[in-house]
Protein backbone atom coordinates (compact mmCIF):
# COMPACT_ATOMS: atom_id res chain seq x y z
CA UNK A 1 0.00 0.00 0.00
CA UNK A 2 1.20 3.50 -0.84
CA UNK A 3 0.29 5.99 1.89
CA UNK A 4 0.97 9.52 2.04
CA UNK A 5 -0.38 12.12 4.85
CA UNK A 6 -0.12 15.51 2.75
CA UNK A 7 -1.09 19.08 4.98
CA UNK A 8 -2.64 22.68 4.32
CA UNK A 9 -0.64 25.28 6.27
CA UNK A 10 -2.92 27.84 5.91
CA UNK A 11 -6.39 25.57 7.33
CA UNK A 12 -4.19 22.88 9.10
CA UNK A 13 -6.14 20.50 7.27
CA UNK A 14 -4.28 16.75 6.57
CA UNK A 15 -5.11 15.24 3.23
CA UNK A 16 -4.50 11.69 2.50
CA UNK A 17 -3.59 9.63 -0.43
CA UNK A 18 -4.12 5.82 -0.18
CA UNK A 19 -3.03 4.12 -3.16
CA UNK A 20 -2.35 -0.27 -3.99
CA UNK A 21 0.99 -0.38 -5.61
CA UNK A 22 0.32 -3.54 -7.60
CA UNK A 23 -2.73 -1.67 -9.30
CA UNK A 24 -1.99 2.11 -9.12
CA UNK A 25 -5.34 2.49 -7.94
CA UNK A 26 -5.67 5.51 -5.35
CA UNK A 27 -8.26 7.25 -3.44
CA UNK A 28 -7.69 10.79 -1.92
CA UNK A 29 -9.49 11.86 1.82
CA UNK A 30 -10.28 15.53 2.27
CA UNK A 31 -8.45 16.91 -0.67
CA UNK A 32 -7.97 21.27 -0.19
CA UNK A 33 -9.08 22.80 -3.54
CA UNK A 34 -5.75 25.29 -2.92
CA UNK A 35 -3.79 21.93 -3.04
CA UNK A 36 -5.23 20.37 -5.52
CA UNK A 37 -2.24 20.81 -8.07
CA UNK A 38 0.03 19.87 -5.84
CA UNK A 39 -2.14 16.41 -5.35
CA UNK A 40 -2.13 16.11 -8.95
CA UNK A 41 1.61 16.16 -9.47
CA UNK A 42 1.99 13.80 -6.33
CA UNK A 43 -0.75 11.56 -7.98
CA UNK A 44 1.09 11.22 -11.27
CA UNK A 45 4.98 11.04 -9.78
CA UNK A 46 3.77 7.84 -8.07
CA UNK A 47 2.13 6.24 -10.90
CA UNK A 48 -1.61 6.33 -9.55
CA UNK A 49 -4.93 6.92 -11.11
CA UNK A 50 -7.60 8.23 -8.54
CA UNK A 51 -10.74 6.54 -8.57
CA UNK A 52 -12.40 8.16 -5.71
CA UNK A 53 -12.24 11.48 -3.46
CA UNK A 54 -14.02 11.06 0.10
CA UNK A 55 -14.72 14.15 2.28
CA UNK A 56 -14.88 13.01 5.87
CA UNK A 57 -17.95 15.91 6.46
CA UNK A 58 -19.02 19.10 4.71
CA UNK A 59 -15.73 21.45 5.57
CA UNK A 60 -16.42 24.84 7.07
CA UNK A 61 -13.05 26.08 7.20
CA UNK A 62 -11.63 25.42 3.53
CA UNK A 63 -12.91 24.17 0.14
CA UNK A 64 -13.03 20.72 -0.82
CA UNK A 65 -11.06 19.63 -3.99
CA UNK A 66 -13.68 16.91 -5.07
CA UNK A 67 -15.02 18.48 -8.12
CA UNK A 68 -11.93 20.02 -9.59
CA UNK A 69 -10.42 16.27 -8.80
CA UNK A 70 -13.42 14.70 -10.66
CA UNK A 71 -13.26 17.27 -13.44
CA UNK A 72 -9.42 16.74 -13.94
CA UNK A 73 -9.15 12.96 -13.17
CA UNK A 74 -12.61 11.91 -13.40
CA UNK A 75 -12.33 10.72 -9.58
CA UNK A 76 -16.19 10.04 -8.28
CA UNK A 77 -17.03 11.97 -5.41
CA UNK A 78 -17.63 10.19 -2.16
CA UNK A 79 -19.80 12.10 1.02
CA UNK A 80 -21.93 10.89 3.68
CA UNK A 81 -25.84 10.47 2.37
CA UNK A 82 -26.82 12.52 5.30
CA UNK A 83 -24.89 15.60 3.93
CA UNK A 84 -27.58 15.92 0.90
CA UNK A 85 -25.02 16.90 -1.10
CA UNK A 86 -26.47 16.95 -4.36
CA UNK A 87 -23.28 16.60 -6.32
CA UNK A 88 -21.67 13.54 -4.88
CA UNK A 89 -21.72 10.53 -7.16
CA UNK A 90 -21.60 7.87 -3.84
CA UNK A 91 -24.07 8.31 -0.99
CA UNK A 92 -21.87 6.65 1.05
CA UNK A 93 -24.07 4.61 4.17
CA UNK A 94 -22.43 2.76 7.63
CA UNK A 95 -20.22 -0.19 6.55
CA UNK A 96 -19.98 0.06 3.17
CA UNK A 97 -16.55 -0.02 1.63
CA UNK A 98 -14.42 1.50 -1.29
CA UNK A 99 -11.97 -0.55 -3.16
CA UNK A 100 -8.85 0.74 -3.93
CA UNK A 101 -6.79 -2.50 -5.58
CA UNK A 102 -6.58 -5.26 -3.16
CA UNK A 103 -7.43 -2.97 -0.58
CA UNK A 104 -10.18 -1.58 0.97
CA UNK A 105 -11.35 1.43 2.98
CA UNK A 106 -14.73 0.91 5.47
CA UNK A 107 -16.90 3.89 5.93
CA UNK A 108 -18.32 4.45 9.43
CA UNK A 109 -20.89 7.53 10.35
CA UNK A 110 -19.43 9.13 13.09
CA UNK A 111 -21.64 12.24 13.46
CA UNK A 112 -21.67 14.56 15.82
CA UNK A 113 -18.87 17.39 14.87
CA UNK A 114 -21.56 17.53 12.33
CA UNK A 115 -24.26 15.48 10.89
CA UNK A 116 -22.40 14.21 8.05
CA UNK A 117 -19.14 13.09 9.29
CA UNK A 118 -17.95 9.70 8.54
CA UNK A 119 -14.61 8.00 9.13
CA UNK A 120 -12.91 5.46 7.48
CA UNK A 121 -11.15 2.53 8.31
CA UNK A 122 -8.43 0.79 6.74
CA UNK A 123 -6.56 -2.44 7.46
CA UNK A 124 -2.87 -2.90 6.08
CA UNK A 125 -1.34 -6.21 7.38
CA UNK A 126 -1.04 -5.87 10.70
CA UNK A 127 -1.86 -2.41 10.56
CA UNK A 128 -4.76 -0.84 11.59
CA UNK A 129 -5.92 2.73 10.40
CA UNK A 130 -8.61 5.36 11.00
CA UNK A 131 -9.06 8.39 9.40
CA UNK A 132 -11.26 10.49 11.71
CA UNK A 133 -12.06 13.64 9.70
CA UNK A 134 -12.94 16.13 13.12
CA UNK A 135 -14.79 13.62 15.25
CA UNK A 136 -11.29 12.68 17.00
CA UNK A 137 -8.27 14.93 16.35
CA UNK A 138 -5.22 14.71 18.78
CA UNK A 139 -6.15 15.07 21.99
CA UNK A 140 -8.97 16.49 20.77
CA UNK A 141 -12.01 16.92 18.78
CA UNK A 142 -14.10 19.19 16.39
CA UNK A 143 -16.12 21.25 17.48
CA UNK A 144 -20.15 20.89 17.87
CA UNK A 145 -21.56 24.47 18.11
CA UNK A 146 -22.44 24.51 14.10
CA UNK A 147 -24.20 22.45 11.28
CA UNK A 148 -26.57 19.98 13.44
CA UNK A 149 -23.34 19.21 15.83
CA UNK A 150 -23.65 17.59 18.77
CA UNK A 151 -21.82 16.45 22.12
CA UNK A 152 -24.04 13.60 22.82
CA UNK A 153 -23.97 11.95 18.54
CA UNK A 154 -20.10 12.91 18.62
CA UNK A 155 -19.59 11.12 22.41
CA UNK A 156 -21.30 8.02 20.82
CA UNK A 157 -19.37 8.35 17.41
CA UNK A 158 -15.97 8.20 18.80
CA UNK A 159 -16.67 5.33 21.46
CA UNK A 160 -18.61 3.47 19.33
CA UNK A 161 -17.00 3.55 16.12
CA UNK A 162 -13.30 4.32 16.79
CA UNK A 163 -12.71 3.22 20.05
CA UNK A 164 -14.22 -0.34 19.44
CA UNK A 165 -11.16 0.12 17.05
CA UNK A 166 -8.11 -2.01 18.58
CA UNK A 167 -6.12 -0.16 20.99
CA UNK A 168 -2.80 0.33 18.58
CA UNK A 169 -5.02 1.76 15.83
CA UNK A 170 -3.29 4.63 14.27
CA UNK A 171 -5.36 7.60 14.34
CA UNK A 172 -5.13 10.03 11.47
CA UNK A 173 -7.29 13.38 12.00
CA UNK A 174 -8.79 15.85 9.80
CA UNK A 175 -6.60 18.82 11.45
CA UNK A 176 -3.67 19.46 13.89
CA UNK A 177 -3.31 22.71 15.30
CA UNK A 178 -0.23 22.00 17.35
CA UNK A 179 2.25 19.96 14.92
CA UNK A 180 1.17 16.82 15.94
CA UNK A 181 0.45 13.94 12.45
CA UNK A 182 -1.05 11.16 13.92
CA UNK A 183 -2.24 8.84 17.79
CA UNK A 184 -3.29 5.59 18.62
CA UNK A 185 -6.90 4.60 20.04
CA UNK A 186 -4.83 3.60 23.20
CA UNK A 187 -3.10 6.93 23.30
CA UNK A 188 -6.63 8.58 23.21
CA UNK A 189 -8.79 6.80 25.64
CA UNK A 190 -6.11 7.43 27.67
CA UNK A 191 -5.09 10.98 27.17
CA UNK A 192 -7.46 13.06 25.14
CA UNK A 193 -8.54 15.82 27.75
CA UNK A 194 -12.07 15.86 25.99
CA UNK A 195 -13.10 12.21 25.25
CA UNK A 196 -10.65 9.66 27.78
CA UNK A 197 -12.19 6.83 29.03
CA UNK A 198 -12.51 8.86 32.78
CA UNK A 199 -15.29 10.98 31.06
CA UNK A 200 -18.73 10.04 30.67
CA UNK A 201 -20.88 11.72 27.93
CA UNK A 202 -22.56 14.14 30.26
CA UNK A 203 -19.58 15.38 31.28
CA UNK A 204 -18.25 15.51 27.72
CA UNK A 205 -21.26 17.79 26.63
CA UNK A 206 -20.20 20.18 29.95
CA UNK A 207 -16.95 20.33 27.84
CA UNK A 208 -17.89 20.64 24.66
CA UNK A 209 -21.18 23.26 25.41
CA UNK A 210 -18.70 25.65 27.46
CA UNK A 211 -15.79 25.84 24.97
CA UNK A 212 -17.62 29.90 23.35
CA UNK A 213 -15.48 29.03 20.28
CA UNK A 214 -15.62 32.23 17.73
CA UNK A 215 -17.55 31.40 14.67
CA UNK A 216 -15.41 29.71 11.68
CA UNK A 217 -14.08 32.36 9.33
CA UNK A 218 -14.74 30.98 6.20
CA UNK A 219 -17.86 28.92 6.60
CA UNK A 220 -20.36 31.54 4.81
CA UNK A 221 -18.33 30.38 1.88
CA UNK A 222 -17.39 27.21 3.02
CA UNK A 223 -20.20 25.95 2.79
CA UNK A 224 -22.33 26.63 -0.03
CA UNK A 225 -19.30 25.53 -1.88
CA UNK A 226 -18.92 22.05 -0.38
CA UNK A 227 -22.46 21.54 -0.69
CA UNK A 228 -21.54 21.96 -4.71
CA UNK A 229 -18.34 19.44 -4.33
CA UNK A 230 -16.09 22.82 -4.33
CA UNK A 231 -17.53 24.63 -6.86
CA UNK A 232 -17.49 28.54 -5.76
CA UNK A 233 -20.64 29.97 -6.83
CA UNK A 234 -21.19 33.84 -7.52
CA UNK A 235 -22.14 35.03 -3.82
CA UNK A 236 -26.12 35.92 -3.95
CA UNK A 237 -28.08 37.75 -1.14
CA UNK A 238 -29.44 35.17 1.23
CA UNK A 239 -26.56 32.70 1.01
CA UNK A 240 -25.59 33.08 4.65
CA UNK A 241 -25.60 29.04 6.10
CA UNK B 1 8.92 0.42 17.02
CA UNK B 2 7.46 3.75 18.46
CA UNK B 3 7.37 6.94 15.58
CA UNK B 4 6.26 10.08 15.22
CA UNK B 5 6.24 12.84 13.24
CA UNK B 6 5.75 16.28 14.84
CA UNK B 7 5.99 19.67 13.05
CA UNK B 8 6.87 23.11 13.79
CA UNK B 9 4.58 25.41 11.99
CA UNK B 10 6.25 28.49 11.93
CA UNK B 11 9.68 27.37 10.37
CA UNK B 12 8.19 24.12 8.54
CA UNK B 13 10.53 21.89 10.53
CA UNK B 14 9.91 18.49 11.66
CA UNK B 15 11.00 16.84 14.69
CA UNK B 16 11.30 13.46 14.68
CA UNK B 17 10.35 11.50 17.95
CA UNK B 18 11.73 7.34 17.71
CA UNK B 19 10.91 5.07 20.32
CA UNK B 20 11.40 1.46 21.32
CA UNK B 21 8.34 0.17 22.76
CA UNK B 22 9.47 -2.74 25.05
CA UNK B 23 12.26 -0.64 26.56
CA UNK B 24 10.65 2.86 26.95
CA UNK B 25 13.81 4.37 25.20
CA UNK B 26 13.55 7.47 22.74
CA UNK B 27 15.79 9.36 20.49
CA UNK B 28 14.35 12.80 19.33
CA UNK B 29 15.64 14.57 15.84
CA UNK B 30 15.84 18.00 15.46
CA UNK B 31 13.66 19.56 18.20
CA UNK B 32 12.51 23.56 18.23
CA UNK B 33 12.81 25.37 21.15
CA UNK B 34 9.70 26.65 20.92
CA UNK B 35 7.99 23.11 20.89
CA UNK B 36 9.73 21.84 23.95
CA UNK B 37 6.85 21.56 25.90
CA UNK B 38 4.92 19.88 23.22
CA UNK B 39 7.37 16.78 22.86
CA UNK B 40 7.92 16.31 26.97
CA UNK B 41 4.07 16.14 26.96
CA UNK B 42 4.37 13.45 24.01
CA UNK B 43 7.16 11.65 24.96
CA UNK B 44 5.46 10.82 28.65
CA UNK B 45 2.44 9.98 27.16
CA UNK B 46 3.79 7.40 25.25
CA UNK B 47 5.89 6.31 28.17
CA UNK B 48 8.92 6.83 26.47
CA UNK B 49 12.44 8.13 28.49
CA UNK B 50 14.38 10.08 26.22
CA UNK B 51 18.43 9.18 26.13
CA UNK B 52 19.36 11.57 22.99
CA UNK B 53 18.62 14.73 20.98
CA UNK B 54 20.12 14.62 17.41
CA UNK B 55 20.79 18.25 15.56
CA UNK B 56 21.09 17.21 12.06
CA UNK B 57 22.97 20.11 12.07
CA UNK B 58 23.52 23.91 13.74
CA UNK B 59 20.18 25.51 12.06
CA UNK B 60 20.14 28.62 10.96
CA UNK B 61 15.97 29.25 11.04
CA UNK B 62 14.96 28.09 14.26
CA UNK B 63 16.70 27.48 17.97
CA UNK B 64 17.36 23.83 18.92
CA UNK B 65 15.80 22.08 21.91
CA UNK B 66 18.49 20.14 22.50
CA UNK B 67 20.05 22.43 25.48
CA UNK B 68 15.90 22.56 27.34
CA UNK B 69 15.91 18.73 27.03
CA UNK B 70 19.17 17.51 28.47
CA UNK B 71 18.35 20.01 31.45
CA UNK B 72 14.52 18.85 31.59
CA UNK B 73 15.18 15.42 30.87
CA UNK B 74 18.91 14.48 31.10
CA UNK B 75 19.45 13.39 27.62
CA UNK B 76 22.53 13.69 25.38
CA UNK B 77 23.57 16.01 22.45
CA UNK B 78 24.56 14.36 19.79
CA UNK B 79 25.98 17.21 17.11
CA UNK B 80 28.34 16.59 13.89
CA UNK B 81 32.00 16.37 14.71
CA UNK B 82 32.74 18.75 12.33
CA UNK B 83 30.18 21.54 14.12
CA UNK B 84 32.61 22.07 16.79
CA UNK B 85 30.13 22.53 18.96
CA UNK B 86 31.58 22.77 22.43
CA UNK B 87 28.41 21.79 24.28
CA UNK B 88 27.30 18.89 22.32
CA UNK B 89 27.90 15.72 24.77
CA UNK B 90 28.70 13.42 21.69
CA UNK B 91 30.34 14.55 18.67
CA UNK B 92 29.01 12.53 16.23
CA UNK B 93 31.29 10.65 13.44
CA UNK B 94 30.92 9.21 10.12
CA UNK B 95 28.86 5.50 10.75
CA UNK B 96 28.56 5.97 14.39
CA UNK B 97 25.48 4.22 15.63
CA UNK B 98 23.17 5.36 18.68
CA UNK B 99 21.15 2.90 20.44
CA UNK B 100 17.46 2.40 21.28
CA UNK B 101 16.54 -0.51 22.98
CA UNK B 102 17.09 -3.30 20.65
CA UNK B 103 16.79 -0.55 17.42
CA UNK B 104 19.61 1.31 15.95
CA UNK B 105 20.16 4.83 14.14
CA UNK B 106 23.40 5.13 11.96
CA UNK B 107 24.87 8.42 11.33
CA UNK B 108 25.69 9.44 7.80
CA UNK B 109 28.00 12.86 7.47
CA UNK B 110 25.49 14.52 4.57
CA UNK B 111 27.78 18.21 4.49
CA UNK B 112 26.69 20.53 1.73
CA UNK B 113 23.73 22.72 2.92
CA UNK B 114 26.01 23.43 5.92
CA UNK B 115 29.62 21.88 6.69
CA UNK B 116 28.55 19.97 9.64
CA UNK B 117 24.82 18.32 8.28
CA UNK B 118 24.57 14.67 9.01
CA UNK B 119 21.74 12.34 7.83
CA UNK B 120 20.51 9.25 9.98
CA UNK B 121 19.60 6.12 8.78
CA UNK B 122 17.52 3.18 10.77
CA UNK B 123 16.16 0.22 9.92
CA UNK B 124 12.87 -1.59 11.22
CA UNK B 125 12.09 -4.77 9.95
CA UNK B 126 11.52 -4.42 6.43
CA UNK B 127 11.22 -0.88 6.41
CA UNK B 128 14.51 1.47 5.89
CA UNK B 129 14.46 4.46 6.70
CA UNK B 130 16.41 7.96 6.33
CA UNK B 131 16.18 11.35 7.87
CA UNK B 132 17.88 13.42 5.80
CA UNK B 133 17.62 16.85 7.35
CA UNK B 134 18.40 19.54 5.28
CA UNK B 135 20.40 17.47 2.63
CA UNK B 136 17.22 16.41 0.90
CA UNK B 137 13.56 17.87 0.82
CA UNK B 138 11.06 15.84 -0.86
CA UNK B 139 11.61 17.80 -4.15
CA UNK B 140 14.14 20.03 -2.85
CA UNK B 141 17.14 20.25 -1.12
CA UNK B 142 19.15 22.78 1.25
CA UNK B 143 19.94 25.55 -0.08
CA UNK B 144 24.43 25.97 -0.37
CA UNK B 145 25.38 29.50 0.17
CA UNK B 146 26.29 29.62 3.44
CA UNK B 147 27.63 27.68 6.41
CA UNK B 148 30.44 26.52 4.95
CA UNK B 149 27.69 24.99 2.11
CA UNK B 150 28.83 23.93 -0.99
CA UNK B 151 26.77 22.50 -3.56
CA UNK B 152 29.74 19.99 -4.88
CA UNK B 153 29.60 18.60 -1.03
CA UNK B 154 25.46 18.40 -1.26
CA UNK B 155 25.75 16.69 -4.55
CA UNK B 156 28.42 14.11 -3.47
CA UNK B 157 26.16 13.57 0.18
CA UNK B 158 22.98 12.59 -1.46
CA UNK B 159 24.21 10.38 -4.02
CA UNK B 160 26.49 8.34 -2.07
CA UNK B 161 24.63 8.47 1.55
CA UNK B 162 21.16 8.32 0.67
CA UNK B 163 20.71 7.65 -3.10
CA UNK B 164 22.89 4.49 -2.07
CA UNK B 165 19.98 3.29 0.13
CA UNK B 166 17.54 0.66 -1.44
CA UNK B 167 15.43 2.28 -3.45
CA UNK B 168 12.14 2.12 -0.85
CA UNK B 169 13.62 4.10 1.61
CA UNK B 170 11.64 6.66 3.20
CA UNK B 171 12.96 9.85 3.00
CA UNK B 172 11.82 12.25 6.12
CA UNK B 173 13.03 15.44 5.58
CA UNK B 174 13.98 18.27 8.18
CA UNK B 175 11.45 21.10 6.38
CA UNK B 176 8.80 21.15 4.08
CA UNK B 177 7.55 24.22 2.98
CA UNK B 178 4.69 22.38 0.67
CA UNK B 179 2.91 20.24 2.98
CA UNK B 180 5.07 16.72 2.05
CA UNK B 181 5.83 14.60 5.02
CA UNK B 182 7.66 11.34 3.60
CA UNK B 183 9.30 10.62 0.15
CA UNK B 184 11.08 7.53 -1.12
CA UNK B 185 14.94 7.21 -2.63
CA UNK B 186 13.20 5.88 -5.83
CA UNK B 187 10.82 8.70 -5.98
CA UNK B 188 13.57 11.54 -5.56
CA UNK B 189 15.61 9.77 -7.46
CA UNK B 190 13.42 10.44 -10.17
CA UNK B 191 11.58 13.58 -9.75
CA UNK B 192 13.77 15.77 -7.33
CA UNK B 193 13.65 18.82 -9.99
CA UNK B 194 17.39 19.64 -8.51
CA UNK B 195 18.66 16.00 -7.89
CA UNK B 196 17.09 13.75 -10.03
CA UNK B 197 19.73 11.27 -11.47
CA UNK B 198 19.32 12.88 -15.26
CA UNK B 199 21.63 16.29 -13.38
CA UNK B 200 25.02 15.81 -13.46
CA UNK B 201 27.70 17.56 -10.44
CA UNK B 202 27.85 20.35 -12.95
CA UNK B 203 24.16 21.17 -13.65
CA UNK B 204 23.70 20.92 -9.74
CA UNK B 205 25.96 23.77 -9.13
CA UNK B 206 24.24 26.30 -12.02
CA UNK B 207 20.81 25.39 -10.06
CA UNK B 208 22.51 26.03 -6.12
CA UNK B 209 24.20 28.96 -7.50
CA UNK B 210 21.65 30.69 -9.27
CA UNK B 211 19.14 30.29 -6.69
CA UNK B 212 19.60 33.46 -5.11
CA UNK B 213 17.76 33.44 -1.80
CA UNK B 214 17.20 36.05 0.90
CA UNK B 215 19.07 36.19 3.96
CA UNK B 216 17.55 33.89 6.55
CA UNK B 217 16.07 36.40 9.23
CA UNK B 218 16.65 34.83 12.07
CA UNK B 219 20.04 33.44 11.05
CA UNK B 220 21.80 35.81 13.43
CA UNK B 221 19.67 34.73 16.29
CA UNK B 222 19.80 30.91 15.59
CA UNK B 223 23.69 30.08 14.97
CA UNK B 224 25.00 31.53 17.95
CA UNK B 225 22.11 29.86 20.09
CA UNK B 226 22.66 26.80 18.50
CA UNK B 227 26.23 26.89 18.79
CA UNK B 228 25.52 26.81 22.30
CA UNK B 229 22.65 23.61 21.90
CA UNK B 230 19.74 26.57 22.39
CA UNK B 231 21.09 28.68 25.20
CA UNK B 232 20.04 32.23 23.84
CA UNK B 233 22.78 34.35 25.60
CA UNK B 234 22.81 38.30 25.42
CA UNK B 235 23.88 40.01 22.29
CA UNK B 236 27.11 41.25 21.74
CA UNK B 237 28.51 43.31 19.48
CA UNK B 238 30.86 41.36 16.73
CA UNK B 239 28.34 38.73 17.59
CA UNK B 240 27.00 38.33 13.43
CA UNK B 241 27.48 34.78 12.16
Amino acid sequence: MIFRQLIDKETSTYTYILGDADSGVALIIDPVIDQVERDIKILAELGLTLTHTLDTHVHADHITGSGVLRERLGAKTVVSTRAKVKCADIDAQQGQTIAFGAHSLEIRLTPGHTSSCMSFVVVNGDTTMVFSGDALFVRGCGRTDFQQGSPSDLYDSVHNEIYSLPDDTLVYPGHDYKGHTVSTVAEEKAHNPRLNLGIDKAGFSVIMDGLKLAYPKKIKESLPANMACGEIKPKTEGMEA
